[in-house]
């Protein structure tokens, strides 16, 4: 909360107002489902309703709790309109979160005193560098999510339906303590496996398929994320050769890491050497992005994305090539930026591991 | 979509702008995490990204897929610039699932033909009546929840964690081909589950500990939600006296459901039993809610919702009580409006289980 504050100088603002739910987490602690949460210069209060009574109250630092009697926004303008008896305003909030009308409707409520200041990413810079202790907690979600990949790996074989696999994933990302998954578990299988956000179904594994297993757990708020890509008997040259090439491109990702880099640089990295294996094309996404106690976070490991990398960061790599009715090859870890450069999170094995 | 284009009479505009995934996916079928979906009056058209090329191409009905190269939102303000060539152009949004980044990148690279009509809540309102295939599908996601509670009754005993009762759930769930749990399965014991949303933690379970249980299966992307309250040991008298209140509240909310009816008038019938016994002051929440492809839908059988009951509606009934330090109690079924009143569709006893 303090970092945060410390934005108000340069801001011109005498509020902060914080709608998205994972800012307020980070910020109070709070980790209930609906929450609203004003910041000022001297104080902080944190709108939520009397489902959530005890929780807050036993959650909560830094800011006061008001248990709102209606809308959460109708009890948040009221206090915005105590901010200055008769002067305007300025409340700065975040354009790609707030809703049109949760803004149209803050509006009628304080009236025409009330001055917007967009102010986007404020909280989710000061998330994208992990302190220490959140290091620690991120390497511990880490580090259970290679533990349930390397206990489930048995679990992979023919006659299994992809859903089989994807709950067995899960009940043992619990039995270690996480409080779930970070995603819905994706286990695609043969062709399937080409997509690269499936969803798993209760079709079977079968002989000859590649199969992609991306997973992620939460544990004490932090996520995890962690795809590895199997074959189920024995791989072919082509396969061979296409997951080599991955492989390449995630360390040459990784070796483009470092503290004064920019984001697309690492995508860069790992999409030159795709190319060389004429598979460019068929490498579809980003290269990575960044992780924290959401599992898609800033920054974006993709064209165009100009941030500087940072120590602190915590980024997933994640090449992947897919081929239409064929199948696809993704190798994903999680590493943070260090002054040395890419340190390794997700510790699973990463050569191919024919099933 | 036929149902959403009778929609363009009534709002004189040109096309709609659907922003919401879960709208998109009864509306087209696709279940993708990145979407937008523009629907005219002779054409629709969904903007997805290259991670989606092969997926949307298998699910996407009704409309056209276009694969974005850059972000969807300027491939659909493209389209929307083509509506009409130099005339202005009126385009149907929901204010509540809108940013405000999104509409002014919108109106930044549509400019000044571009005209907003605000419409909050179509697709919910199509969405809130279920045809006989979608409550087939409500029905076997609702039995299959109460499947699992009763298969995972067993585990619940002193000396286990929340969270392996709640990893047994869920695996229960994958196990009977659900894709997933509709919200984070809830184990909240002993003075814990006085929080109405509680996650459930390492804590382990002890003798004589109330423990609310609710869970929820997504089957065929359709959710389920059920809370059961059990009690470890032989209950006092108070915990008799509470647990049959809260199940006569319920009885009293079921039996006030017909078409017709408001929805604010199903929660006072709850309340009013609670307030009987003294307890209304601390049920602290609605009643109930919609369900449907999302867990939370309209109508809210909440103070009030002056939504008028309709055949084929699908609403949880869910009367809690809540005392801090001490526990709480919740009993929850999903029920469906029929011409005769409520149908359960989730089927576990109701009675007080000591365990």
């Amino acid at each position: 909360m303090d970092r945060l504050r410390l934005c108000f100088s340069d801001l011109r603002a005498d509020a902060i107002l914080v709608t998205h739910l994972p800012n307020i987490l980070y910020l109070t602690g709070f980790s209930g489902s609906a929450a609203l949460l004003l910041v000022q210069p001297g104080r902080s209060v944190l709108f939520t309703d009397s489902r959530y009574t005890f929780q807050a109250r036993d959650e909560v630092q830094g800011a006061r709790v008001q248990i709102a009697k209606g809308p959460l926004l109708v009890s948040a303008a009221a206090a915005i309109s105590t901010i200055s008896r008769r002067g305007r305003i300025s409340v700065a909030y975040s354009p790609t979160q707030m809703t049109v009308a949760q803004q149209q409707s803050l509006a009628r409520l304080v009236g025409r005193r009330l001055h917007w200041v967009p102010a986007a990413g404020l909280v989710e810079k000061l998330r994208a560098i992990k302190d220490s202790g959140e290091l620690s907690l991120m390497r511990g979600a880490a580090e259970l999510i290679s533990k349930v990949f390397c206990d489930s790996v048995r679990t992979i074989k023919p006659g299994v339906t992809e859903l089989d696999v994807a709950a067995e994933i899960e009940y043992r990302m619990k039995g270690l303590g996480a409080s779930g998954p970070s995603f819905e578990t994706i286990v695609a299988s043969g062709a399937r496996s080409a997509w690269a956000h499936a969803c798993p179904t209760s079709k079977l594994l079968r002989k000859n398929d590649l199969v992609v297993l991306d997973q992620g757990a939460i544990l004490r708020a932090y996520c995890s994320d962690m795809t590895r890509t199997v074959f189920l008997g024995r791989a072919s040259a082509e396969v061979r050769r296409m997951y080599r090439a991955v492989l390449q491109a995630q360390e040459a990702a990784k070796s483009a890491i470092r503290p004064g880099v920019l984001a697309q640089a690492v995508d860069a990295a790992a999409r030159q050497v795709l190319k060389k294996s004429g598979l460019a094309r068929i490498f579809t996404h980003s290269t990575g992005h960044g992780l924290g106690l959401e599992v898609h976070e800033a920054p974006r490991l993709g064209r165009g994305d100009q941030t500087v990398l940072e120590e602190g960061m915590v980024v997933t790599v994640e090449p992947g090539v897919y081929v239409e009715g064929f199948g696809g090859i993704r190798i994903e870890d999680d590493v943070v930026v260090t002054s040395k450069g890419a340190d390794d999170l997700t510790s699973a094995p990463r050569e191919l591991l024919e099933l």
